[in-house]
């Protein structure tokens, strides 16, 4: 057999690597397949939060390889009612997942083309029957394993069911008017302490504002303002001083706003979702 | 060479990656052989920690295949006169590992068949014999390279010694009593924040309670208590409200104790150990 | 093709697990070929700390095959004018990163035989032109995938320049005086809390001093005394009480301190630099 004609496993979790639960999923895998490739893309989620885990999915999934299984294991509500399923996408990717709201990015992004229920009866590891707590061991790397190994077909993960009853989560639209525009801090980088918008950087173009402009950033929470400030717009952290805010492109093409070797998240905004708006506008910063 | 064939290299360790630890070792590794797959398990064991060193291998070491060869490092007394060894278990696992207790479990669940001490005048490092600190590179790392490669055979690790002499540390016993059971509080899942207990849950089971029953959990450290309340005794979390305990069925089909999408360990119990007594009772909780 | 003669990437980065960007720029790596080996170093390198990018891979490097490519991006300047190069050992390694002080201590111990900036025009993921922020996915990434796999030569990188044009930090060199050393306190080994000096053992061997011996040791932060002790000198941790302080033998031979089972870095000395000086004296623990 020729180990690489099949796909990738790529997963991702809020498992940590603080006890042995990494350990034993890709213990799974390889007791299923000894050539089939396991990638770590993270198992640093925060927990139990379903946007991030398709938020990540999303910024990073259109790198790889098409026909990539993406394995994402973020399940406050495992073994409860929720499906378990693996998708494909119209451009050839399979993730593999609790349908709990994982999939809202990568279906608005991409589009689901098919999507099967797995059918625990052959799918799950025989021997785990007895416990309800450890999904990502039990149930998707196994049958990860199994169908990146091409010991099951895709038809062979479970029935078929609609891709509109795919559950999602509320995506958030941005708003672009003469001058300015309108939206909202979408997620973090919480690695540089970064907050990332939902308005593209073009819509900025589009109002009018260029790279090395001053433009005015207001955000507010749930109505009131905890920021507003003239920033310096541009295309990188070292275009700014140490220490000075930034409104930069980032690597999706999104408006992004930081300090430069600072923390924006720690100094201004603590955290991220729809109640966070922001504004980002031409005239009053002039 | 056909490198499908060779055994798998599974590493745990103490060393986390905020320093150049783990790469000196894998590197190690990828000079005695370029095709042996390494694994990590995990880098995140709390530090000088034996008892979750073993614990964790228990956990997660048969669900990979026979053959496997697991690198375990978690070593306050390195360079002391404490052995170094490699065991093989009754089922066809090796663990390369100082002898210091990590093979308590292993050797309780499995039985070690045969186990041998690491003869550092030629199953280590030459480049290295002038220091004495790091173990995991100089010593675990290149002689469990060597064997699961095939350049040398177990015969050829060191001489055996007897299985008898491997150290163990003190494991502590349930005991089911009618309509009740009591253990302790054996080791933790500190990512999810739950805290597991030594009690199987068939033993409940025979003692009289079901899932969906409600059990009193009675925690006491040094004889004081420390949690007493009514709990619901079920397979998985997403069956009680958040922020609600609940004693489940964990993956190792033992009894375990959670907060709903938060900590029992922060709310209740932060630490585990044999000083941790816990009773779990039918007839009190109704 | 057989993949075992393609050079191993080994990744070291500040990016950690927390978001998308190690998955992204693995990524981009098997989307240029799906057989180099992808190995992580860390992502946990403290942020923006050049001086650690530089010292871990000097760590580290020696230990791997020559013909590893290495790619290192701690890159607080990412899209200004600084260099991105790919630098070619004396000895065969390959080094992709930014020319910003990474290649220090790998330029004066294995030498840098020949450096290429990186021509951006041919070696940078063409998708991703329009963004500035992420030249690990972007640039290193790509490029040290394209030459690991052979898709591209050493020469093909881009231009080269003069090694002695490689941007270096400054290394302080220690001092041997009979009976004494005198050093800085150079790096610290973050995990376990020890700190490493730049005075080698051999030296305070020189100096008259043997395992065993109890040595005074004074540490000065900008002329201050922070530290000043007798100090048994000895060859590993297990040699002294667990709480203790001992000066050993660190895995690079270079003499550092310890506190055993305890953390030298957070109970005396919390950070490096060539600002902490030490002396490390015979006579006076007598």
């Amino acid at each position: 057999m020729n180990e690489n004609i099949l796909p990738i496993l790529v997963f991702q979790t809020d498992f940590t690597y603080l006890e042995g639960a990494v350990a034993a999923m890709y213990g799974v895998v390889r007791s299923v397949d000894r050539n089939v490739e396991i990638i770590t893309a993270t198992h640093d989620l925060p927990q139990y939060d379903i946007w991030s885990a398709s938020y990540r999915l999303r910024q990073y999934m259109p790198f790889w390889p098409a026909g990539t299984v993406f394995v994402s294991v973020v399940d406050p509500g495992v073994g409860t009612a929720r499906k378990a399923c693996v998708a494909r996408t119209a451009d050839g990717y399979y993730i593999v997942t609790p349908d709990n709201g994982t999939l809202t990015h990568v279906a608005d992004r991409h589009g689901i083309e098919e999507v099967r229920e797995i059918d625990e009866t052959v799918n799950r590891l025989p021997s785990t029957r007895g416990t309800s707590v450890f999904h990502g061991r039990d149930l998707f790397g196994y049958c990860a394993a199994k169908l990146a190994s091409g010991k099951i077909t895709f038809e062979e993960v479970g029935p078929a069911y609609s891709p509109d009853d795919i559950v999602r989560l509320p995506v958030h639209s941005f708003e672009r008017r003469e001058n300015a525009a309108e939206g909202i801090i979408e997620i973090d980088d919480p690695n540089f302490g970064n907050m990332w918008t939902n308005i593209p950087v073009e819509e900025l173009h589009k109002a009018g504002m260029s790279f090395g402009d001053m433009v005015m950033v207001t955000i507010t929470k749930d109505g009131e303002e905890i920021f507003r400030k003239p920033v310096r717009f541009d295309q990188t952290f070292g275009n700014v001083q140490k220490g000075d805010v930034i409104l930069y492109n980032n690597e999706l093409m999104n408006a992004a706003l930081a300090v430069s070797q600072g923390s924006f998240k720690d100094s201004y905004c603590p955290r991220y979702g729809p109640e966070y708006h922001i504004c980002i506008s031409r005239e009053e910063a002039e």
